[in-house]
């Protein structure tokens, strides 16, 4: 029971199971929580990533929290964006020792 | 104070103030609760009209409940798929009268 939360960071570069195996290992570690944390386009596959986890590897996880939020961002081309943030807190359920 | 609940579908078809303006009429015809739907890649543009609704239309909007589901599609190459859905249910408060 370390009661750690930690974080990914989902991008769109690396391949979805990249996300989906670095979950994993976070909670087998003992975080109690793993938050993941998506900007922009890369939204839609932090949606994807929970939903393989959830369908594939571990039944059991619960999303705890969904947030949404904004972030303003300057582009390279020196425009002010207003990027969206989807962030959403995953928990696994202790097993209680028999 | 109608208790109604009204849902507007994103796509990826329409550009993004359309579903803002969705949204500001379902308010503005007595709806307490507006549910952005949308599934697969339009999930980021979803996103994106709360945040656009939020800053530049009517900042008082407030995210009630939000929702990560899955849901089954059989493609154009008769391919079984499993697409994310996110469900946002926006709120508005009451003016009370003065």
């Amino acid at each position: 029971m370390s009661g750690e939360t930690k974080t990914v960071i989902v991008g769109q570069s690396k391949p979805l199971l990249n996300y989906v195996t670095a979950c994993i290992t976070m909670f087998n570690s003992g975080a109690d929580h793993v938050v993941l944390r998506s900007r922009g386009e890369a939204i839609n596959m932090a949606v994807d990533v929970v939903q393989v986890l959830k369908k594939r590897f571990v039944s059991q996880v619960e999303i705890s929290k969904i947030q949404i939020d904004g972030e303003n961002v300057v582009s390279r081309d020196g425009r002010q964006l207003s990027l969206p943030v989807l962030e959403i807190e995953l928990s696994m359920p202790k097993q209680n020792p028999a």
